[in-house]
């Protein structure tokens, strides 16, 4: 596995390996799960060159959130990268993706408004400058990324749509613990309480969904009323959103008749702010 | 020449072309004249392949403003532009670029807030978004542009440095009437009188350049208060904006001493609003 930490050099390394050869980008924050490998074993299957990039990416953390204390591991991502089969590492310094700061932002309205896009404003106009910077950069043709931040997913796609990037997006199915609970770099900052009451938020997406499959749930309101109530019997849970709207156009709707939707939460455990959501119906049901 | 009118086929068409060939492109909105061409030429000399496309971009335009009666001709442009040697026309319709219409934006904090940014509020946001849309569909090595527009070539090199587009920007000279009249596809609108008070544009800058340059004038101020009563003698001309900053940052300086500087003048006569503007000192000097 080459390691890289300039623009400079990566469009060097990869310029042989474009011709006839299809490139396959996972971009990542680092401190690796197994969501991550599964990106790159997907996107194994699919490309001849998997390039990773690791970065933690400043302009889509907001005042007073977690961009200092986010974990990070280089030695351990690298080695897990490795074993996963990644071709190249991309490690650049915050100087050599943001120089002098950036004039330039990518906004995507609408779809990055409400959920994260309400409780973080700018943060996914971090991340889709982020990601148009990494996208001209690795110039991949296909781009993985997991649907635990399903919203991300829809305000790329929308970005690639809009200004024509040819770049295929691949959403990738949440990767979970044995016991429901979503794969995060997050997870980390858990004490053993907060991670056990934590259950709850997978937990009660799958009973709204079961609920809302067998006909007791029907409506958004009541899918939230639900999700809300059965996420407020945990005592060390702070909601900050529990939503349901389409997707990927991320609307309001009043009746589940089908259609694709998602159900989302975004609650906090301590300082430690967890999100989870489930898709149901539409294309994939 | 190869006329291609969605980004589908402009990318199959180019695909093979690109293999250790460099594209070169000339964005234009059409109307073509000297101008365009010479961007034309330039691109001929340095790549082995040039796409132009002529696309009237509704989103630079404001309300109010001339996006309906732009002029536009395709076939009197595709005989010049297939004389001029172009290889490749894109020329797009709306739906093609827009879809059902653009959520995302690309835009360009400081470089287009002054001078134009200020009197067309919004126009450098549509600029950089169709831009970065037409990059990503024609994905050149380099792309030409005409300091007519000197601040649309500041705002498009600070977005390729900023989202690290992999492409060359090539600013290009104003071509200009024998009179010093600055060629632009507006010049169509303006009466005989129109156009001969018109020359005051071109001709005020170019006796501010030699003040400047023999110690006659020194200071932004004395610049702006000379071209702008040099304008004022002619009785058509409505002064919109005279103005003197540093170049490409565009912003404010106190008294020339020798650094690169932008004197720029938008002016309107009748319904016809022009632009001129001279650089002076710095690198080219």
């Amino acid at each position: 596995m080459k390691i890289v930490e300039t623009a400079a050099e990566l469009r060097q390394y990869l310029k042989p390996l474009r011709i006839n050869r299809e490139i396959g980008f996972v971009p990542t924050m680092g401190y690796l799960h197994e969501g991550h490998l599964s990106l790159v074993r997907r996107a194994k299957q699919e490309c001849q060159t998997v390039v990773m990039s690791i970065f933690v990416n400043p302009l889509q953390f907001g005042p007073g959130e977690d961009f200092d204390r986010y974990p990070r591991d280089l030695e351990r991502d690298a080695a897990l990268a490795r074993q996963a089969g990644v071709d190249v590492l991309f490690y650049p310094s915050v100087d050599e993706m943001y120089g002098e700061g950036t004039l330039t932002t990518v906004q995507v309205r609408k779809v990055s408004e409400p959920l994260c896009g309400a409780s973080r404003p700018g943060h996914f106009d971090g991340v889709a400058t982020v990601v148009a910077k990494l996208f001209n950069i690795v110039g991949p043709d296909r781009a993985y990324f997991g649907l635990k931040d399903a919203q991300q997913v829809a305000v790329i796609e929308r970005m690639v749509q809009d200004l024509h990037f040819p770049v295929t997006i691949v959403p990738c199915p949440i990767v979970r613990e044995a016991d429901g609970l979503a794969l995060s770099s997050r997870n980390v900052y858990l004490s053993e309480t907060e991670r056990e009451q934590a259950l709850i938020l997978s937990r009660s997406l799958r009973e709204a969904e079961e609920k809302l499959k067998h006909g007791e749930l029907e409506h958004a309101e009541e899918i939230k009323e639900y999700v809300r109530r059965r996420i407020s019997t945990m005592p060390l849970a702070e909601i900050d959103y529990v939503e349901a709207l389409t997707y990927p156009d991320l609307e309001p709707f009043f009746r589940w008749e089908g259609q694709r939707v998602i159900v989302a939460v975004a609650v906090k455990f301590g300082a430690t702010r967890l999100i989870d959501n489930l898709l149901i119906g539409g294309r994939e049901d």
